[in-house]
């Protein structure tokens, strides 16, 4: 294709609004252009990636067995009031009324709407598994739109939703979408982490769930993975199981317990400051709400709570901190003084305090904590639980491997929703003994628009930015230097027809510019492979040869490039 | 493709919810389904008619030299207040405030945004023309969704957008927009009248647009064009010019003007009747709001207004008929006595009706006629226009020849718009001489949904609806009628390989169903070339071809059936 017969207004500078290599790169190769905060156009180069992508995502999705279908954008409400997930999805939802005084959901995911599709069609169990997907925009409401494509309150996604008759077959429909995505990921030389799915509001029930998270350094990344340094764990830190860096601790003697003044001693530091205790000899009782009702959460001085493992734990729908006055009705002491002692409220401990003894509590008096405590003898916990936070430099659960920290962005991911919305919307089917059972509903997907940015941003330790050729807008760019030279405009549009005919597409800079111009123009492009034709190298029968970041172009004689510039291609990731 | 590799669920029973065939037709054949009233999804095969129809008019815009690109679908609107549309267009936008208080129009159309990226991109107008097309979802706030896909609040357009530099070449982009729009049609084998564009509150500037409407006898044709016996005239009613079918009359002598009691006699059938006049010597004066004054139009007693032509002439942005307060404060008298003779408001009186002489029209009191009135002698016109709606039996403007109403649908249009969206955003250009100007911008669209539709309605006489190829999920369908007969397997996946190798996009009925289940449901898929292998005719070393919607089967020797098919596909339209 012919550059002077598209649309490619690269831009000359640098975007002040781009904070990221690769959002830098999409304004300023012409890909992309913003509208408002959020809301962005694909221009025709953006438009061959995205076309690209979405070929890769059908062929992958189809593999599944699963079929493409179109759904509506526009909703009615009352599908998410049926299903009870206008609470836990609302806040995030685009919603509008019409002029009849109708509410609608403009759609951030599909689950209640394909259900509702399904529940009108599929009657038996014979009918099943039936798995749909759909590629189209979605819209959320989001506060903190960022860094190009990366948050965006309208973006496009490919979603896939598989309804089994059982539980077995669901989770085979999980693996399934799973490693569906996993190929699409693959194919596009995009790395992703695959942590196990963190249950959240969107409902998730199992633990065979995961999410794709492609590992960013920058500023972009938002999810923190655990990753063992012998390569047979990897989970978001927030739901991750680990072992405990420390040796475990002798039981010792258990010592009475004692109240004592620590007057405005409220944090960890200041409490071991003043007891002479080490934070590990702490252990903190975090009030939170769950659905509604106070709950304390107990954990050793020296960790964090994983709000999401609590919220497991408990099963509760919402879960916050409690505020000052809910922390003063709860224990009938200000915060920073609560503890487990006399408590009337639910407790859940974390198995690391379980194992502690003679440690130290908030007295839920005003400035006393209580030393000595153990939990058995001075309370007795309601739920013990895993609800510690991993982080660098804890164990890995499996084999003791030391945990590292990275930095990722959720591109995709796969979960069982189980039954819950097939049977609030009346997905049922007769089983083989005749009964009326809810589907089971597995849905999966794969964050099209940020996927493409993140493609680009994990390249950006190089100096420029270049497609991998299975997303690049062409694969490669022909570049006659003088225009106005026939020799050179001939072999350009022969290897041109060369590679188009063996099923290559090409770009042909033809238009008549200075070389400068023309360098410069491709490198904003990114395009992975070049060919440049130029009066220098033509006196020799050959023209240049510029493959990905490689550091200088090659002379390759005019009949050897379509061979050579092939082989680069398949070398190229 | 295989039938079990697809999800086709077809409908054995009629839909009480279709009042059309083509409706019937969508439902039954598993194509569409329905979430709400004006709110489809698209089954697997409407997806593969959707993307031959895609493909077509990607074709058909990409020769126009227009390139596709995405664009938002929610958009702020202060762009619409920005361009002075907000008003007109904004009873159909479907609008959102989001949770920052941010108001947003879900867009109908993308005129405006659209030029908000052009504004920022083009500065000159060596950079013009410039054609940018997207192929999309659009949302209209839609009272009276009706007969499927006739009419949606969400459904799918293709629009192709022209900036040029001046009036001459916005011409041209129109010409080439309305070309492209008339070859998708053409392709697909629509019918359409192309009718001048009749101007409206999109805010059409020249008469040099086209509707194009397809003919549809059913309850879903919403205009009505007249077309000329000749062939040499069409248009749309409203906006149609015509000429009278009545031979002029002789100018008679100019009687005195009198003032008579026409008790209660407020229709022209009352007003005839009491007054033994024809309607034709009778003249109606309609009071309008026009803008939100009064104004008169004038209209000879056997015709109706055009509301159309009335704000064209008036330039009128908004024009409603008045209501019986508004007459009573303008005229002094109840609705059915307006008249021109000392009336203080503007007065638009059609040519029709100027040509009369000594005719009857209200005398603004109650209950009183004036007769013998003139114009000229007894009032003057503020205006002189045709404002008279066309009909049947007029006769043509060009020859006249007799004029034919026929009733279709809009499914597609293109116009021009002129400056007054690119100037209120700010879309200029520096032109030969330095000056900054804004540019023009031409608009034409395709109603994808609709389209599709109505293709198949047009097709209604026939007893049962079969898709033209162009369309067809797929062009053939190969039926063994025993799926438990290798010979017949055997032989139908070979004839599928054929057909593909060369091609054709086949769909294989492989499933273990009774012959008579697999006819019905092929009948309700409606694929225009069907192969059918039994063992009667494989006797004879044939099999069954059925083509369109000729009455029966012809036997086919199994080594012909490629030759055969492509040809009887060749043939059909």
């Amino acid at each position: 294709m012919r550059w002077s017969e598209l649309y490619i207004p690269t831009l000359r500078d640098k975007q002040s609004e781009a904070e990221l290599d690769s959002h830098q790169f999409l304004l300023r190769g012409g890909y992309i252009r913003k509208l408002a905060p959020g809301h962005y156009y694909a221009l025709p180069l953006m438009q061959r990636v995205i076309a690209k992508l979405v070929r890769i995502v059908r062929e992958e999705f189809d593999r599944t067995g699963a079929r493409e279908i179109g759904m509506p954008l526009l909703c009615p409400s009352e599908l998410w009031q049926r299903s009870g997930r206008a609470g836990p999805l609302g806040a995030d939802q685009m919603r509008l009324r019409d002029r009849r005084g109708h509410d609608f959901v403009l759609c951030g995911s599909h689950e209640e709407v394909i259900t509702s599709l399904v529940a009108g069609e599929v009657r038996s169990y014979r009918q099943l598994p039936l798995r749909l997907y759909q590629v189209g925009p979605k819209f959320r409401d989001e506060l903190r739109t960022r860094f190009g494509l990366m948050r965006l309150r309208e973006f496009l996604m490919a979603d896939l939703h598989g309804f089994d008759a059982d539980q077995e077959a669901g989770r085979e429909s999980v693996r399934r979408i799973g490693e569906a995505c996993r190929r699409v990921f693959e194919r596009i030389g995009l790395e992703v982490m695959m942590a196990p799915a963190v249950p959240g509001p969107r409902g998730a029930v199992e633990a065979d769930g995961v999410d794709f998270i492609a590992p960013l350094d920058s500023s972009a990344g938002e999810e923190t993975v655990v990753v063992c340094e012998h390569g047979d764990f990897e989970a978001n830190a927030e739901a991750a199981a680990f072992a405990d860096p420390r040796d475990a601790q002798a039981p010792t003697p258990l010592l009475p317990l004692e109240t004592v003044d620590t007057p405005s001693a409220t944090t960890i530091e200041q409490i071991t400051s003043f007891l002479n205790v080490e934070p590990t000899r702490v252990v903190k009782t975090l009030l939170y709400m769950a659905d509604g009702a106070p709950i304390a959460a107990l954990i050793r001085g020296d960790r964090d709570v994983s709000p999401a493992k609590l919220a497991a734990a408990t099963g509760a729908g919402s879960l916050e901190l409690a505020g000052a006055a809910q922390v003063a009705e709860a224990i009938g002491a200000p915060v920073g003084f609560a503890g487990p002692v006399g408590l009337k409220i639910p407790i859940i401990a974390d198995p690391l305090v379980v194992a502690l003894g003679n440690f130290v509590v908030g007295a839920n008096q005003a400035d006393r904590h209580s030393v000595n405590v153990n939990p058995g003898r001075d309370f007795t916990p309601t739920q013990i639980a895993d609800i510690t936070l991993a982080r660098e430099g804890d164990r890995c659960p499996n084999c003791r491997g030391g945990l590292r920290a990275r930095l990722g962005l959720l591109v995709g991911n796969v979960v069982s929703l189980g039954s819950s919305i097939p049977e609030a919307l009346g997905a049922l089917i007769s089983t083989a003994d005749s009964s009326d059972q809810p589907m089971i509903l597995s849905t999966g997907g794969i964050g099209l628009s940020r996927t493409i940015q993140t493609v680009l941003e994990s390249r950006h330790h190089h100096d420029r930015l270049i497609w991998p050729p299975a997303l690049a807008p062409f694969a490669v760019e022909v570049m006659p230097l003088n225009c106005d030279n026939d020799r050179q405009t001939t072999l350009a549009t022969d290897i041109c027809a060369q590679l188009e005919d063996s099923g290559t597409d090409v770009l042909l800079d033809d238009r008549p510019l200075r070389p400068g111009v023309k360098f410069h123009d491709a490198d904003l492009l990114g395009i992975p492979v070049r060919v440049v034709i130029g009066d220098k190298s033509l006196v020799e029968g050959k023209v240049e040869l510029s493959v990905g970041y490689s550091a200088s172009p090659i002379r390759v004689e005019t009949d050897r490039v379509l061979g050579e510039a092939k082989k680069a291609l398949a070398g190229l990731k």
